[in-house]
């Protein structure tokens, strides 16, 4: 029931005093079930760029492990002259590559008008960072049946983020997978700053499944690994993260993006530190 | 020409070392002109909440000296279960109101499907600063022919700010007016943490008119009217600041809202500091 | 009393919704008096380089209209190997130029071994940002009997920096004045982001003088005036300003301080604000 | 070599693109090595504030794997009226107890003054975070021949945090062990936000161990042991961690401190996380 789910969801935020975590609620996205004991892995391109970059991107993060795809159509760029996605004129060879692979794909949607186009194609709806907030939005998606995954605005205080999932849970849509990117700080060495205490948070304190993108969190190719080792020991429900078959020529975040070997290598230890904490990966 | 003028706002951002202000490129919202050397005062209420809060506080500020109404009809509130303003419900009574008061109104936009629904009665679009990030938005107002208010992301970097404006600008509609509002720090005592090295910094290096918005910067009343005399003293182009005939019964930020008698007393204020920099009060 | 003055000063802290400004205590600070309705000018460069450079500096000021002298003996600085002052070397030359100009000198203690050393000629002791948190340093202050100006850390919450006061005050020396200086926040175009905000609550809520210091809430020479025009119209009792007579060359911050012309052309504005607001510059 | 390894690191922390590991640097803290494969546990109540308080808590961190004992002396405490430590009172049953234990004591130094009489009975002086800035401090300590255990301010840049090592390293005192506890950002639902990029970047740039305070860090008992986990799964050196046998008793940090069960069931993870990584704890 959408009206008793939403008072609970609203007594847990006014009650961080809780300290038993509450059992996650498990989402169904495609064909797997976030939210479980398991730990999904989402991996492709930043940006979809041209049927081959996304078509092998794709098969090498479903070959290592990943359950599924991610993909950016239109992007937000804060240059406006800076590459805006190919929008819809790639729907055709992105529905191709998806049947190829088997792979569900989450990408994001960044205009309400979006959602019916992408109604066909995607299994989760991506709400960006910078849309957080914006309410018009959110309050569409919660008219949708699928599920949302609802980035943390870089600004967002922990309690908005959980407000904005009201958003779409008072509209009816009860699916939504909280998604932790890193806030904006005064530190400059890094894109931002991961917020690795919102994360175990938002896991004590909510029902919702909550997972990290370490990609954005950190900016850093070299330094991505390390944050969804942590992500997978502190017990986050998986991560977003960006690949990209040659980082150096990438339209967008290639300074961020893992080669396809670097995912493999991540991959690996990810496993090892899941196993340590009783865990394992989530399966295609 | 569009190109020019974008091709020479984003050189502007680019040097910052440019030591010369700029000339103030002069915008016409309704019937003044912002930008030249008088300060602007919009005024009104946070929300438009009846016919008589709005006819009222209308009158009055008119009164004291305004040259432009402000008045939410969509809010952006961080709680889906507060006031989420009157909508489209009230356009009758807000166009009489107007109409009446001689001045003309300010507005925020939440949403692209509402830009042609206000066209008929506000004489300039504002974007809040949840929605600075909203691309798909500012896009949509670079289509339309009237002036935009955008204020700044209260997480938004100067840089980011400018650019937000160049998605307006560069779509063809180059009056844009910037607005400073406060931004998110560490600090708790207030509300937001007024930026004025942001406001002198604009005026410094951009050709856009730059306003201030006291109400939100500080979030406590007897703090709005000196935030006001700073952004006098420093040159900046105007106010837009929360009135409200009885704060203790505003449905949305009456904590922030001056009275009718404190608008008034500072009003008189803001002229002496104006005079003193060889400036005066814009006339509606 | 000191014990019924820290009482009072902390039911203050606790009490934000007081409203009505509290009178603000008057300090004597040399041959002046701080705190009262004349805006104190502390002027002079940031490190005492040479008995020239320091010399050429303080007639200057002082002709301007400056009432005390600032400069700094021991220098805080990030890099090890960046000038570190002159320290005690300098004593001679620096108590004949504070003799000749008749101004009183403000200078930067930044251990507690210091403070007996420079007790002979400073008539104020200033704690720096970065020792706002050296409660041993703090406490020892709070043993001696000249007033102490006390910058606010660049991360420090206001209840913190009034309570950093408190540790002078409860030693037993009730001569504290605040200075705000600027805080980090994510902007990046500015040194730090100067807080208006802390300025007016600080007024509006405690007993103590409350200063700007423009010069490292900007960091940029162009805007330190518009900082120090904010400081007068909101009712602060002064500045403190780096000021060099050839910026280019100085050896700390010379990207911030301003030229003789700069400083004398500042003060002419400064006085037009004040007059706005019925006040007027402190006398030397 | 002084000299040279200044310059080596003040070369890498210009060229943060540097991207292989470098190798830590081992330090010995009185009978362990930090900075070598294995993960140091450092352990003990935030105050010292009894005898049996600290011979409890030394005995059961022991037991529980603990290498280092910590325990405060003179406390940095933002209220003047707050428990300031027990100060040198307590040597004498301090110096009984760590004989007891068999561990080493590591402890927060204040004033320069303190170094000395800490001389006889730390293996490590502790630099707290309100004291990173304070140069005076780190000067002197720069004199010592002991290790030095440096938490970041909460508000300090990595680059000022690896500055503020050199003013040790530059006396002649290479023996520094940097430490992370956590910066303050906008967020308030957690004490501060555990910065875990700074662990990894500190890490891949520099040739210093690091170790992370998790307790305050996030400042919320049941978060301190993911925030231990995550150290452990990024490849940090340590942690130090506040542990008390009754915290609702605590004169100070009692709602981050653990519980000893606590402590015992978090070393367990630690370990099963760090044999995954191929690594194990460092045993006293």
């Amino acid at each position: 029931m959408t009206d008793l789910e939403l008072k609970s969801t609203s007594t847990m935020i006014m009650k961080p005093e809780v300290k038993i975590p509450r059992a996650t609620k498990s989402i169904q996205v495609g064909n797997v079930k976030i939210g479980g004991p398991e730990f999904a892995v989402i991996a492709g391109p930043c940006s979809i760029e041209s049927r081959s970059q996304f078509a092998e991107t794709s098969m090498a993060v479903k070959s290592a492990g990943a359950c599924l795809l991610r993909g950016g159509i239109w992007k937000m760029r804060t240059d406006v002259k800076a590459f805006q996605g190919l929008g819809s004129e790639a729907f055709q060879f992105i529905k191709e590559t998806i049947d190829d692979s088997g792979l569900g794909l989450v990408s994001e949607v960044t205009d309400p008008r979006q959602i019916e186009m992408l109604d066909d194609f995607v299994v989760m709806y991506q709400v960006g960072a910078r849309n957080m907030f914006n309410y018009a939005l959110l309050k569409e998606l919660g008219q949708t049946k699928k599920p949302v995954l609802l980035k943390r605005s870089f600004s967002a205080l922990i309690e908005e983020w959980l407000k904005a999932a009201n958003y779409i849970i008072s509209g009816g849509n009860e699916n939504v997978i909280l998604c932790e990117r890193g806030i904006r700080t005064f530190e400059t060495k890094t894109r931002y700053t991961f917020d690795l205490n919102a994360v175990i948070w938002a896991k004590q304190n909510s029902h919702l499944p909550v997972i990290v993108d370490p990609s954005h969190a950190v900016g850093i190719r070299d330094m991505v690994a390390p944050v969804a080792y942590a992500a997978a020991a502190v017990g986050a429900d998986g991560i977003i993260v960006e690949v990209h078959p040659r980082p150096a020529e990438a339209l967008s975040d290639g300074q961020q993006s893992l080669t396809i070997q670097d995912f493999k290598t991540m991959m690996h230890t990810i496993e090892r530190i899941l196993e340590a904490t009783d865990r394992s990966l989530l399966k295609a």
